[in-house]
């Protein structure tokens, strides 16, 4: 059986998504399909919409054979970490292939890219932090830094200030460090921009522009024209027993109040906390009754929104620097769902694979994945739900989804 | 102008306390009474019905004349480092007297039982520790030693059962050690008992008493018999202004997120929490969804529910042992309200006052009244109140109350 590998969060899943799926199983001809997921807390740095179990069904439910989930620690990183995590499992999960969605959409500019790159490493690297000292954010900077080498070069080179892009070559970069034998593929993706409002005349929105809907209007029937109907019904299902959606918003009272009660060097001691913004975001919170308030209080050039609510996500989680500089890499498959035809491949693979199957967290220890479970409690609380009446620990309660 | 103390709580003030007050300035003469009280977090452990300036208010408008704050570190500590905090700040305030309530009534079997403690200092203290290894609370241990050392002395010493004699016998103990120049007066409670429920036919219940029927009954006015009207109208203020009271209960959600989000290491860092019930607490906290149950599965023997809360207090607020001992004696007067009399004999005591004044806390660098206003800032939070519309730091903000 041949494997193909995408790396998702499905924060919901929509027509996009599907997309996606079915032209990766068709461009590699695969017989599988493996989603390393995201857990309950995103690379975007915020709560999901609806917790991992919710949307391993919906994946489940739209083509996706396998879910495993990409740990707390590179699931909440930056893309680089982001995707070493991602692309370790997908090789250990021996596919043949990945398949991510780009604005490039062939996957040369990106190779290409990496070479030049690579044997200009110092160079690019000096010419960031230049950029960095003058106030540009992250992002920002590595991209006038890529522009400065690459534009005399006359190469078609991938254009990274894409946010997929970025993401895609950080997957390449990866696959290129570890010598891996998965194969890169990319797919053109269509239509909806990044952070595209959702457009009644269009059938693609991003997820991005989904949520806005959703928070906005609280309709969810009207985003029928957007998703597959399963994941549509996910979400129905969601909000009839849960009541409300994951969001900063919702965790703000237990966000701020982590906030408040730590001190500053304490605060600084978490993951991604640099610089001394630490006293800003102790100031913003004690001033703010909202987050939307507290958000235009510490966003600033220097940092992008995402950046920032990383920050608040290891704050809220209480993931520090040290314990980040712990988990280097993967040290486990943990299968969220699969349907009958991934459990024939995992039971084939079973004895070759690289990283032990988790299937029955109970049994497991390791603390790259008791991490994976506090972040889980924690998103429990977070929705602050009078409908949720079981206690946390719903990881050790809960076995995979078989479909 | 010759001032008498008290040491108070007063959550919320009822006829009990204002029989203390009245009797207090009757027996020493006095022409100022000056109440030392807790701010927003009791001795029981746990977070004040309404807040210190509501309490304050409560106070001046029943007799008495300045009310100081019992700073944290004292006003939620065991018996004798409350007691050593009080009496240290009435001597301050050039007190002649200090009069409190007690079961006894005469002020002898307190003098008489700390002379013979004090001579049997070792063998008293080696027999508490025996009596702890046998798995008696602190107060059971202190009590059973205490009768085992008395019992055939055959002398008039106070009953150390009674909680008001314990706390009496400490302000004893400490205005002894400090060698104060104040004089203690006790006067004998009356009618109710510290934790009866309310009597419809009695005049007098206790503030426990008083709690337990508005968490029950919610009904403020059918408490008006039981408390001056300027105490009943107050408690409708902050139930019109606030819409909830201050409880365990209703700080839950946030004390159960703290403590679910430390580790048990983290845990044990706090103030009080000793002999690994960290790992219960952890424990109870994650697979609870109510004070109640969490409250039922952490007693023990071992503890008494007023030791558990004051350790869920000091987690609250995220105070640790190593803050506790950097904190030995107060090191400010700090002024919640007084009346034009109070403010006349503050002025004329103003420069020999042996501790500094605080009247504006942002004026004042103090790393004990830091842990004062993180407490009130978390007691804001912890209400959770919609109604509430100010940003944190309200001890920023709010000069003295003056009537």
């Amino acid at each position: 059986m041949k494997a193909t590998g995408v790396v998702v969060e499905h924060n919901p899943f929509h027509n996009g998504h599907f997309y996606h799926i079915k032209e990766s199983r068709k461009k590699t001809a695969a017989d599988i399909i493996i989603a390393v997921m995201s857990g309950n807390f995103l690379q975007r740095g915020e709560p999901a919409l609806v917790d991992k179990w919710s949307r391993t069904e919906m994946a489940l439910k739209a083509g996706v054979d396998i879910v495993i989930e990409l740990p707390y620690v590179f699931a909440t990183a930056q893309a680089s970490d982001f995707a070493r995590g991602s692309i370790t499992l997908l090789e250990a999960l021996e596919c043949e292939a990945f398949c991510f969605g780009s604005e490039e959409g062939t996957i040369e500019p990106f190779t290409r890219s990496y070479d030049v790159l690579t044997t200009q490493q110092e160079a690019y690297q000096n010419s960031i932090k230049q950029y960095m000292q003058l106030g540009l954010s992250y992002p920002k900077a590595l991209n006038e830094a890529y522009s400065d080498i690459t534009t005399h070069l006359n190469l078609p080179l991938v254009d990274l200030s894409k946010p997929n892009n970025i993401l895609g070559y950080h997957y390449i970069e990866t696959a290129c460090q570890m010598q891996a034998h998965i194969k890169p593929v990319t797919i053109q993706r269509i239509v909806a921009n990044y952070h595209d409002n959702v457009d009644q005349d269009q059938s693609i929105a991003s997820a991005t522009g989904i949520r806005k809907a959703l928070f906005d209007d609280g309709s969810i029937e009207a985003l029928g024209k957007f998703m597959p109907h399963t994941s549509l019904e996910q979400l129905l299902k969601w909000k009839d027993s849960i009541g409300v959606f994951g969001s900063w918003q919702q965790f703000w009272p237990l966000l701020r109040h982590t906030i408040i009660r730590s001190s500053t060097k304490n605060l600084a001691s978490y993951a991604e906390v640099t610089e001394g913004i630490e006293h800003l975001i102790h100031e913003a919170a004690r001033e703010c009754e909202t987050f939307e308030d507290f958000m235009s209080r510490v966003k600033s050039k220097r940092y992008t929104w995402t950046r920032i609510q990383r920050m608040l996500t290891h704050i809220y989680t209480g993931f520090t620097w040290e314990s980040l500089k712990e988990h280097q890499k993967p040290t486990y498959l943990r299968v969220l769902g699969m349907t009958q035809n991934g459990q024939k491949y995992l039971s084939e693979k079973k004895k070759n694979l690289s990283l032990p199957l988790v299937s029955r967290v109970a049994a497991t220890k390791d603390s790259l994945l008791d991490l994976d479970i506090h972040a889980s409690d924690l998103y429990q609380l977070g929705l602050q739900s009078p409908k949720i009446k079981q206690p946390v620990g719903m990881d050790y309660r809960k076995p995979p989804i078989i479909l």
